[in-house]
């Protein structure tokens, strides 16, 4: 397996189609190359001597040190000779942003291109570029419209730019972190096979994210995925999978979509989560790449809305858990502090007066019963006894050693609470069902990991 | 049928137990009261005269005027007399705030109090009121953590407080209006056959969200319903479907809940739409409330990021709806404007470089064919060719007379803008799957109108 740091943590990159003009594509790529990487930076563009404050060069001949990574932003047309130039000054990988081949019909355009990857490692063309948090950005899109998430474990593979580009940017708003990004367009050379082996064994990874339209190598993808998933979980989404769908990926990225069932029964035999929904990718990865294996079905449910314990409970019964009686013990300790009003059996209702000191003492006598393999804690922020002191609780949840996840709904003030229970490394949803569903496929993984 | 509008819309409201001391839920409700109500409003707490700027009463007997409504929240033991002084001083309606009866097992409690109904007309108790955007507010819940959405036509009955709470919440924090809403708590005297009758003719309510956790009424309910959805759709969210999950409604609120099958089928054969999540219900009442009817399943989809529309279509097609080849006419006026490279097929790619002019040009265009029954428009706000004319374009739909819901997926930066929309009048999604679902119950209910 060849080495793709070269993409995520280069030594030095040249941006060969740098711009002046703010919000050109080769402008704004060379901004956020300039916001996130500290190392040395060779903007190309033979009209101009400086742009963003940096010394610019006419072509990679000019410059004399070594160059690890190039970012290619020029027309279709000049993609070719500048790999080659590329290839001379023996620069490690190239990201071809540029679109203008195969997805729309130039497939001679992009053969040619790709005859040069014995020589050169590329990732695109038609892509969006790669992303490191804290270390290096390569896309092409405005970091104050689209924002990018903070360094986390969560390992992203697209083959689609504009749905990457959406998680990351809703992974940033909810305090989701992500460890690196990958955009593959095209894929003429780096694909999703080679990319899913890199974040496999990437230590700062530890749930992978793939969203594939095509692939040629499913045989492959299977076998490579199924050693990866003993100790790392892949998540993917796949989409095409209708006829009309797969026609509309022709001519999105001029490849072959395949059928549904193939590719959901391929992923089951080899251990991939498939997300049914957009909604499911970051959903999951939250659960996947923060908490412990789930050692049974038997989960406890804490509330302190009635309401929400109800839907819980029915959703959770629904997707095969038992959310089962708590021992005598867990009931006794609930009892010593909790009103007689609130509710001692499982689910829990410390009812709507609850303080962060009762969910305190309410978590612990809960996760404290063996039977008890996980919880679903749900909290409305926003009611008047409770307080931020109830952050810090469930981040030491975390001792116990057992998967928990947290339900918050509602708006601002509760969102701006959520975003940093993310933070702290909890996935929370804003549904009893997300929050649930999630858990189900915790338990789904830590069944395919025991393996 | 009894005239609700003394809940929503009194003349003069006393509130008996109003508190001094900030936080505790008299002093709240006052609050809300103030902030909300433009007629008269009397606080009455024996041990003080003045609160919030406000003269207060030792009781209703010292008050001349005639009151409408009374919102109690004085101790459980206290609710029966205060009942009484209103029957005396011949108030219209009160709102039971009080807990402390059926759902901590005092029956006779709440049996006593059932007694008066007779001789006034009561919400609750064990509810969080009621409230009527720009009207009334008698909630106990702060407004700081807990925003009111504006002015709307979504009308909503819960059984469950906090359910109720964070849908406002949520609504408020998306952008989504409601006319009025209710909780109804333990239901001693106005139940949710009422309120749906009310809601069914109120002018300012399109669409009804009912949550329900039990009813003894079952036969009448579905019997009033089936009336209503001929002209205004009801959405339902049953919770307490599952054994476990009705015991927990049974200590909740003290009702008997039934079983699933039961009540999935009364809706369905009513016409009422049932909400299978928490996150279908506001979904749901978003386009139902907004929308014309859908008169076929043959729907466009319009965007500006390749992989939503693959993502879009798979999930159009899976829910029964096809996405239609455009006739000539529209092909070709596509043909006109969009570059080569755009996709001039259903679904339609304006690709990443995608204007406001080419999605006011492709909008009208698609919405032109006379095959096309309803578009989805799927847009990324954040690409750097877009701009915030798009709001416009997307408001001025409407003139087609045909149902739109709009997909934009992302952080800050767009859902900002797609809080605007919504107050545009739009039904917007985070993700296509939860547009495309949205517009399968327009469907549903377009087809259960036209009967």
């Amino acid at each position: 397996m060849a080495n793709l740091d070269v993409f995520f943590n280069p030594k030095s990159i040249a941006v060969i189609g740098a711009s002046r003009t703010p919000g050109k594509v080769g402008h704004v790529i060379l901004e956020n190359v300039k916001s996130s990487y500290n190392c040395k930076i060779y903007p190309i563009n033979p009209n101009t001597n400086e742009i963003l404050g940096l010394e610019v060069f006419p072509d990679l001949k000019e410059i004399e040190e070594p160059i690890d990574l190039a970012v290619i932003a020029v027309p279709a047309d000049l993609v070719k000779s500048s790999v080659e130039e590329c290839i001379k000054k023996k620069v490690k990988g190239v990201i071809i942003i540029s679109a203008g081949f195969s997805e729309i019909g130039e497939k001679a355009k992009e053969l040619s291109l790709e005859k040069l990857k014995n020589k050169i490692r590329m990732i695109g063309p038609n892509c969006i570029g790669t992303f490191t948090p804290n270390k290096l950005d390569t896309m092409f899109l405005d970091r104050k419209r689209l924002k990018r998430p903070s360094d986390g474990s969560i390992g992203i593979i697209t083959q689609s730019g504009a749905v990457g580009a959406c998680l990351l940017d809703l992974a940033s708003s909810e305090g989701v972190g992500v460890s690196k990004f990958a955009s593959i367009g095209n894929k003429i050379d780096v694909d999703e096979i080679e990319l899913l082996e890199y974040l496999g064994k990437d230590v700062e990874t530890r749930c992978i994210v793939l969203y594939l339209e095509s692939t040629q190598k499913g045989a492959e993808l299977i076998s490579k995925a199924k050693k990866i998933v003993s100790s790392k979980p892949i998540i993917a989404f796949k989409s095409g999978k209708t006829h009309k769908g797969s026609v509309a990926v022709t001519s999105h990225t001029g490849a072959l979509a395949g059928p549904e069932e193939v590719y959901s029964a391929a992923f089951k035999q080899c251990g991939i989560i498939e997300a049914e929904t957009t909604e499911d990718i970051l959903d999951y990865a939250k659960i996947l790449s923060s908490q412990p294996g789930l050692k049974s079905n038997k989960i406890g449910i804490i509330t302190n809305g009635g309401g929400f314990g109800v839907i819980a409970t029915d959703y959770a019964i629904k997707n095969g858990f038992d959310v089962v009686n708590l021992s005598k013990d867990a009931e006794n300790a609930l009892k010593k502090f909790l009103p007689k009003y609130a509710s001692f059996t499982n689910p829990v209702d410390l009812t709507g007066d609850a303080t962060t000191e009762r969910y305190q003492k309410a978590i612990a006598a809960v996760l404290k019963d063996k039977s008890i393999a996980g919880l679903v804690i749900i909290t409305l922020l926003q009611l008047p006894t409770m307080n931020d002191e109830i952050l810090d609780v469930l981040r030491d949840t975390k001792i116990h050693g057992k998967p928990i996840v947290v339900c918050a709904m509602g708006g601002a003030y509760t969102q701006e609470r959520t975003k940093k229970l993310e933070k702290l490394g909890l996935p929370v949803y804003p549904t009893p069902e997300r929050a649930i569903r999630s858990m189900k496929v915790l338990l789904d993984y830590s069944k395919i990991a025991k393996k």
